[in-house]
């Protein structure tokens, strides 16, 4: 039978035994438990669930990680990894009973090997010093979430991160060869290597994305990039979705396949001008796109003549392009401050993430906007197009009492939308704790449990991240009470 | 406790009922029982291992399927799944107790789906198909096989198959989309989906490459890709093996991504001028590199130049080139018929298959060489350069007895010798039942018992395709016994 999460009596635990024990592996200075210090760690990015949690611990290497999660598993308490707190899912959330392990001193890139193209990090180590350390000599980092100045390579690899360059280049996924993992029972293994094809289960493929609840990479090989010789950036504006859309559809069937290619729609445009003011994107268009195309020279001029002709057929009324640097940036300013921009115009705003196929974009958009007007809500959309991943932002007054609730309906129905025509409640952001609920609307009930199963062998008494990503009776409701009563009675095996 | 293999007593299975429900399900000749018709399936591509199966069923449908695996849990027979037989590791081997369970009657593409690029197929749909159905519309299916026009869709999942252009567009793994498994309980579950990125666990990643452990894939989504507007191929000849190494190491530093990068030894190159006769590889070149490169017509002349180049600059004698069809496919002639070739001129060889990271190329060789005068033996080296995936043929007669015996540990040597530079036992080919004993060379035994609890989540019972995979005391002698006994003794979780 499936273990359920591990559940403590909250008011049973002794934490001071414990924390003498992470006070013996880590010194005073690597264990946090003064109430106003552990603020810090009460959210992360999903700012409306809030939870302090009783004690947070700094490790900075594996084997302190492993003498940690040996120590929760001798006091059967869970335990929470958490890097940069950046992640918009609730992934590192904390619970009243668990130990949160941040990862912030967890900074050191271990290895870079430019020959092989590959670097190895540990898991606190920023996204984007990846691209730091090796652009000197010509190289990148591919995943490019917008938080990448500050989110954790170990965050991403939890989440499955993916950003604007994913279309071309793939997910977090698609760039990680190896990890060392501490598993939930405090023991180290590696699974993957040092080049991209092993013999064996993909235990990489699972671990990435699993969201914590398999145990905590800590040390990552990741696969470094040439970079392109030359980029250049286009922006289309045009008076209609559809025009916009089809030109998405025509620029990928045609074989190209941008950097880069994102999507805003009026609301997103007029906000981001009102904000950064890029003077670039036409107040009175009822989209833009951008399109980034690298390779050779040669490649992007070809490319970016038959993007501008693509985008032209289909009615766009004007083609802006760039190839410097300068001039990139700014095209690129307006979508990068769009989540600000919202919150800018807006006292707040909920963003949403969900996966559509291509070919549903101006059905869906459209479905949006009557879902905008059901509830009275502004909705922003700023997506990456090329692989249909939306963000709508919803934007609201969470003063008012009742709104967020509200808000979190509509943007359940906007995620119902996206698996009704065939795609997927979360492209980068993660299920967390926010989108569990949505499990059951995607995945039968045997598909979950197999997924459970394979949570169970790792992680069996329950301890890493617990509540999270699987739908739970007591925060779910009725979707999920179907699913937990089948986990509780039945044995499947 | 991790459960072991399911080893009948063979002789007191009474296969009677079991066929009287196979032929309820399949009809009568959907079940084959008879002796001289069931030696077709007596080995795969790996001629070495033969052992007749006692019985063979040729599904239809999933259902179908599904109805074969719940009689075989009924009774507790094992069962394994076979497509076209061509696999390389002995894969889908037969084994005196267990049911095959062949799939060559599921040879349906479901679905095409061009504006979302991927295809819906069943599992023993041949590779080279796929590409025939939407070639018309400008597109194909990346993945290919030498044995493309054979080999099955089911068996390329199985195995996570690679090819000529794995080195640009990824192995098998990175095109498949979503499965509908029949898993080793009989129950039906889809993993995966109709985008690329899915929630939860990747479990899509797991099965591909699990070698028929985890249960059948019966429905699978494949994404197809684009045709490139132009293709070139050049050949370059080199009086030493470290040039040639050189050049594949400058050309993907230099960020060209060819399509395909090949390299053939002198042994190989006069074996297939012997028996094909190309007249294009110099007979007195120590190696050639066939550089295949695809993309936009200007990005295609501008990288053959620059390839040309790096090759010169690094010692080329000469350049051949060929964008048309006819001289692409007369230069490619010789690489394709390399293994054939090596069958011509001696009477038997073994194909080995092993990745090394690129940089190591030159010093591997050497070492090969090494064993190749140890043991005796000529050695033909043909290989996927650009990913540093060897395939040593090794020459011998098998009629000569005890012969078999010392390749296969010539062959281990190279095994072993790939994996102390950073790489790996298997590059394309699996390890079926061939290379099983190489495991704990790979990996330490927490790595192999994770990957065991994980076959033990889907295959509880031990029937789906015992054998192969993970080592077993029986055949693997001294290297598994350690780890059998582990199993055996620890309970972990």
């Amino acid at each position: 039978m499936l273990t359920q999460d591990k559940e403590q009596d909250k008011t049973q635990i002794d934490w001071k035994p414990i924390i003498k024990k992470f006070i013996a592996v880590l010194g005073e200075k690597g264990v946090v438990k003064r109430r106003e210090e552990l603020l810090t760690y009460e959210c992360d990015g999903l700012t409306s669930y809030r939870q302090t949690p009783p004690v947070a611990v700094l490790p900075r290497t594996t084997e302190q990680v492993a003498e940690v999660v040996k120590i929760c598993n001798q006091y059967s308490v869970p335990f929470i990894a958490r890097g940069s707190g950046t992640g918009l899912s609730g992934g590192a959330l904390p619970s009243e009973d668990s130990v949160l392990i941040v990862t912030s001193l967890m900074r050191q890139i271990l290895k870079i090997d430019l020959e092989n193209q590959r670097a190895i990090v540990q898991p606190g180590v920023i996204n984007s010093w990846v691209t730091q350390a090796v652009s000197g000599a010509g190289f990148y980092y591919a995943p490019d979430p917008s938080s990448q100045i500050i989110c954790s390579i170990g965050g991403n690899i939890a989440e499955n991160s993916g950003g604007v360059h994913c279309l071309k280049y793939g997910v977090t996924t698609n760039h990680v060869l190896g990890l060392k993992l501490v598993l939930p029972d405090g023991s180290i293994v590696d699974v993957g290597g040092q080049i991209p094809e092993m013999p064996g289960y993909d235990l990489t493929g699972v671990f990435v994305g699993s969201e914590g609840t398999l145990g905590i990479a800590t040390e990552i090989t990741l696969k470094i990039l040439k970079s392109a010789e030359s980029i250049c950036v286009l922006l289309a504006d045009f008076t209609s979705v559809e025009a916009a859309a089809a030109s998405v559809s025509d620029i990928i069937s045609a074989g190209i396949i941008p950097g880069g290619m994102e999507m805003m729609d009026n609301v997103s445009i007029n906000a981001v001008e009102d904000v950064v003011a890029t003077n670039c994107y036409p107040r009175d268009a009822t989209a833009i796109l951008l399109v980034e195309i690298d390779g050779l020279e040669v490649e992007v001029a070809e490319n970016k003549q038959r993007v501008a002709e693509i985008c032209l057929k289909n009615g766009a009324r004007n083609i802006t392009s760039a190839a410097d640097p300068e001039t990139r940036l700014k095209l690129w300013k307006g979508r990068k401050a769009a989540f600000a921009a919202a919150g800018h115009i807006s006292p707040d705003y909920y963003v949403q993430d969900g996966v559509i196929p291509r070919t549903q974009l101006p059905y869906v958009l459209n479905e949006i906007e009557a879902i905008s007007q059901k509830y009275g809500y502004q909705i922003a959309n700023v997506f990456h197009a090329g692989d249909g991943n939306l963000h709508p932002l919803i934007l609201f007054d969470n003063s008012i009492p009742g709104e967020l609730e509200k808000v979190e309906e509509a943007g359940g129905e906007i995620l119902k939308l996206c698996v009704k025509v065939g795609g997927s409640i979360s492209g980068e952001h993660g299920i967390g704790a926010d989108k569990k609920c949505y499990m059951p609307d995607m995945f039968s009930d045997t598909d979950l449990e197999t997924m459970q199963w394979v949570r169970q062998v790792f992680n069996p008494q329950g301890l890493a991240n617990p509540g999270k990503i699987f739908p739970t009776p007591r925060t779910c409701g009725e979707a999920a009470k179907a699913t937990h009563q089948q986990f509780s009675g039945v044995e499947r095996f």
